[in-house]
């Protein structure tokens, strides 16, 4: 089983409206609700790759139990979009809290496919709820073959949260990936991680650096074992004890790019746990990552898209570091 | 007891931003979450002015539940803003659909104070939600001194369902007001409502003209009893069987005016009930909606701005039409 971890749920909606105009008024034309935060967009993925998946992390509030049922169903949007797709159910282990799960709404200008992203803040979580998923995800990590810990914190979470739990998947000998930002990664990647995922702008944030390699290699430093950085059309740049590559898409492709860092990370933690070399995980990483991009669903990735780029993917070795 | 109707009730979302920028990811710092539409804004000012009042209309799914919960408290924010202030409690008649209430968000820019509006649509409501929704109405006629019927109409309601509802009140006696825009407007004005009280806009959609006297007295001869126009500032035009009237309020006040018309109606409907004259009906009706525009709160009134704006609202009475 590969677990998810996320702090910070959210019930995401999407708004498409015919061209957004600040100041007036809109009707809102398509509507779709669905479970998000980046674990839960992980878990979706890798349930549809087939593989066993159990999230974790917080819900509350009216919003929570939506975003529970709707983790519980396969939506019939998704059943519509992936009629043949065989899913795996996901394992909900999320936490109850006192507070609400937050909600975003992206509202997509249809004139021009640009998003206008509004995000609550998330509901406060208390010193005992924060004890009980420490408990949760202690009991988890007993069943898991990889952890990924996703996204921003909720409010009343320490800074050091992400540090903690990849303290403890490292004594339990569970490779851990974690994705977030800000201090949370600084603190997280002090305790050596595995793998971490940084987009470029998170990478400079932590390093100073907007050079890929030179940034890749003193986050390395800083203390995680393997970092992979997502440069957007680019493709990823994976710096490992193993080695150095570089992996792209065979073009680059229009669309939007919500998920697609989701979707890298589920197909590196897919790639891990089935034993793949790292060229062969960065295929699957990139082409994930790029048939979500193509798909008409944020989020989503595009079943034919990704099978027809998986044996495209373009991978380079660097020569190691001097 | 006085009845309010909202066919399209909604789960009211503000969400301050700092400023509004398109095509950008927006953290939202304040959020409000309240029950909404028409009808439930002309309750709540009914209930703060000690009037005894039941909402119908439609409610369903997790949204629904919510909206229900915020109408049975009293919200901390409220009795934060009004401490002091004796609310009736509101009796909850609304009919349960198995659709979602609709939610819409206003984001609001605290830089400039503008609003940005996105409604989502209301639930698909069936034929025999609609029947189950005339059979209660018919009930609460029985009991009640006066009936407003506000705002839009959710999908499957079909065009003429105010019209059908004025008469069901005319039937009953209870003096009717009518809310609503477009064809339903127009459909509900040939059922003869005692009184309508439509925007400038609303009033310019329906006759044609800009004129306000000309396009009141218009709606007036399509079968509205009474007609009392909001025009913003300007305050309002009640044109009546028993005079014309101007009601304006001392002075041009800045502020948010959502709600002011929802204020206005209530002003209206309570001054019926307690038998006041027109001129005081509108005095009040020109307060509140006022003091709805100078509250921090969207569709709440200021109550010391209310009481400070009574006696100091400006009434001319116009001479009777040639």
């Amino acid at each position: 089983m590969i677990l998810t971890v996320t702090l910070n749920t959210a019930l995401d909606l999407t708004y498409g409206v015919p061209k957004l105009v600040p100041h007036t008024t809109h009707r809102v034309g398509g509507l779709s609700e669905r479970p998000g935060g980046k674990g839960l967009n992980v878990a979706r993925v890798l349930s549809a790759l087939g593989h066993e998946t159990a999230v974790t992390g917080f819900a509350g509030g009216a919003t929570g139990t939506v975003l529970r049922e709707l983790l519980a169903d396969r939506s019939p949007e998704d059943a519509a979009l992936d009629p043949g797709a065989a899913r795996v159910p996901i394992t909900d282990a999320l936490v109850t809290v006192a507070g609400n799960t937050r909600r975003t709404v992206a509202v997509v200008d249809r004139a021009t496919g640009d998003t206008t992203q509004f995000n609550e803040p998330g509901p406060l979580v208390t010193a005992e709820e924060w004890a009980a998923l420490l408990a949760r995800y202690t009991e988890l990590l007993t069943g898991a073959d990889a952890v990924a810990l996703c996204g921003s914190l909720p409010p009343g979470i320490h800074v050091g949260a992400y540090a903690e739990l990849v303290r403890l998947a490292r004594a339990t000998g569970v490779p851990v990936l974690l994705d977030t930002s800000g201090e949370p990664l600084r603190r997280g990647i002090a305790a050596r991680p595995d793998l971490i995922k940084p987009n470029a702008e998170e990478l400079a944030q932590l390093t100073g650096s907007r050079d890929p390699l030179r940034a890749t290699r003193d986050a390395r430093r800083r203390g995680a074992h393997g970092v992979v950085a997502s440069l957007g059309p680019d493709g990823l740049l994976a710096v490992t004890p193993d080695g150095i590559w570089q992996a792209s898409p065979p073009a680059r492709v229009p669309g939007n790019p919500t998920g697609a860092g989701d979707s890298a990370v589920a197909g590196l933690l897919s790639g891990l746990v089935e034993g793949l070399s790292w060229p062969d995980r960065l295929r699957r990483a990139v082409a994930l990552s790029t048939a979500t991009v193509l798909s008409p669903t944020a989020g989503d990735f595009d079943r034919a898209a990704y099978e027809d780029l998986l044996p495209r993917a373009k991978i380079e070795e660097h020569p190691p570091a001097a």
